[in-house]
């Protein structure tokens, strides 16, 4: 063996939750309960399968028109990726090129730290509150960026849009990425402030609200500016990031607005209805803008419920990190999933 | 507006062919002229669209194994991702992390510089024979990384897979990259020496030969190292690149051998038919190894000759670049674009 591995880049992966292929009550990714909207799925079984032979639109211009439909805004302030990852990882080799640290919360997706390390940006993790709020004042500092999850996750807790107003008041001279990941399921959106700041970009996802984790579709929002600035790096990338049978079906599921809607509200209702059963468990659950809740109980330890409910095919999230290693994040599934999570749980906290 | 535009990487961007969405004869971007494995087109029509709401299979096994059996190698010798372009991509981020200049050929595909300047990995072009072949001793020098594509487009020649040998037995201390994108067509794979040499890295396409630009699928073969490095960025950047509709599709595909042999040889067959027919109205053709012919013509500029085919909606690829200015890129088409190909450059060449 030669000395090429010298030549290669060391990174630290991220490392997602267990996707287990035989099934169980899946309540460790946040995924949405509900199946993608019916036209989305239709569209694709109707695909015309001899056009595959050609490279599909560079630009996505249905799935961008799509979008810009939906949140009126214009396609030039749109750009497309393999999932919200794809869009925010290229951000970060966009944005953030300068000497300076980009700034983001120590509990936060854990994604950032990794793209960070990545690209050799450099950074500084900015903790919390003991609460787990985010100080506004905290990034109020000299920077090369800044990224804020809102509702934050794992924390599930959302941010008001005047903090981040605030924040991007701030630094004007650097890119302020909020990633809006769960957005539809409880904060409001910064998307408005787009046409006031031209340094804001919104990234959202089909994988949590739109139910399409598994068709790799994530967009960002923001200026002409910011936007042609990242397809420029997109471009010197991937030509063809987006399949043209993904383009045609990301379209019509974000043209589904009332599907999207609904299924929304409906892990809400179950989010809400399931909160009380498990504070009289004896968890203390975060008030939760999200479709998971960040739970910690008063006397078993998290990880002892993380291994319990694991054995007995309910897998959920835990890291053993500090500040978070007592607390569980569980993504909110079917009223039915739910209810055999609480059997779970009561059966699981008896024994102590 | 702030300075945040300071702290964005600059980039050029690679420029892909046109993708004309109305219906013309395109021979510009080396599409396979047939439609993909109609066994692929089934399963995804056949598709589980409420599956599609969790998560891929981060290690899209279904579609790694595929591959791993046609080749007969192992799965951990297998990587995938969308088209040969992100595999190409992250594997300069991966392999060419030293300070020592990447070795490529001038002319040849025109996104390995384009990689190269986006990560700021140093690389060094060097100049083809006066005959367009790649002079083997060129890359005995001291390097961070060697990319032979073979054959190599646009000039469609073949290496003889000894060559190649000589080149990583001369370099050891660097991944070599040999980018297969059209060895279906031709040329002979060095796929059989991933087991001599673990810094030997093959990348093919499902692009070309498979008939699926539109599906996005390119995969590597190498050792289990070389693999492990790669799978570890990949990682690093994003959890899911393949979809859960394209792994299912493109496992399909794949194991459509006889499908795709009996395609590639239709196209072939085209190749050799028309390459005497292109010769009579005074084109000197290079001997193709691809589904593409590189030509250039006596009399006429190559320029003029790619402007009046476009008037007539016939498209093919032209560089306005040193040494290869004077030469157009045909994609092989199906036989009656072929005929209507050799009509209108009989039209065009009959002013001269």
């Amino acid at each position: 063996m030669g000395n090429w591995q010298d030549k290669v880049r060391r990174v630290v992966p991220y490392v997602p939750g267990e996707q287990p292929q035989r099934p169980v009550i899946k309540l460790n990714t946040n995924e949405n309960p509900y199946p993608p909207s019916p036209a989305a799925v239709a569209v694709l079984q109707a695909a015309d399968g001899a056009a595959f032979r050609k490279y599909p639109d560079t630009d996505a211009t249905e799935l961008v028109n799509a979008i810009a439909d939906v949140y009126g805004i214009s396609a030039d302030q749109v750009f497309v990726g393999v999932g919200s990852d794809d869009v925010l990882g290229m951000s970060f080799l966009t944005y953030f090129a300068s000497d300076k640290p980009v700034l983001f919360p120590d509990i936060t997706y854990s994604f950032y730290d990794v793209w960070a390390e990545l690209f050799r940006i450099p950074y500084r993790q900015i903790p919390l509150a003991e609460d787990f709020s985010i100080r506004t004042e905290d990034y109020f500092a000299d920077n090369g960026g800044i990224v804020i999850a809102n509702p934050n996750a794992p924390t599930s807790l959302a941010l008001p849009t005047s903090e981040i107003r605030r924040i991007i008041e701030a630094n004007r001279d650097s890119v302020v990425i909020v990633d809006e990941a769960y957005i539809d399921f409880g904060g409001e959106s910064v998307l408005p402030m787009i046409s006031e700041f031209d340094n804001l970009l919104v990234v959202q996802t089909f994988s949590k609200s739109r139910s399409g984790a598994g068709m790799r579709v994530g967009f960002a929002m923001g200026s002409k500016a910011l936007i042609d600035a990242l397809k420029a790096v997109k471009f010197a990338y991937n030509s063809y990031t987006m399949s043209t049978p993904m383009i045609q079906a990301g379209a019509a599921a974000m043209r589904d607005v009332e599907y999207m809607k609904k299924t929304t509200a409906a892990v809400v209702a179950t989010r809400e209805a399931f909160r009380p059963r498990l504070e009289e468990l004896g968890f203390t659950v975060l008030p939760s803008a999200t479709n998971f809740y960040f739970a910690t109980h008063a006397k078993v330890p998290a990880e002892v419920i993380f291994t319990e409910l694991k054995k007995r095919d309910i897998f959920v999230r835990f890291w053993k990190k500090p500040r978070i290693g007592n607390y569980l994040r569980i993504t909110v599934g079917t009223d039915a999933e739910m209810e055999a999570l609480v059997s779970a749980l009561t059966e699981i906290l008896k024994a102590y």
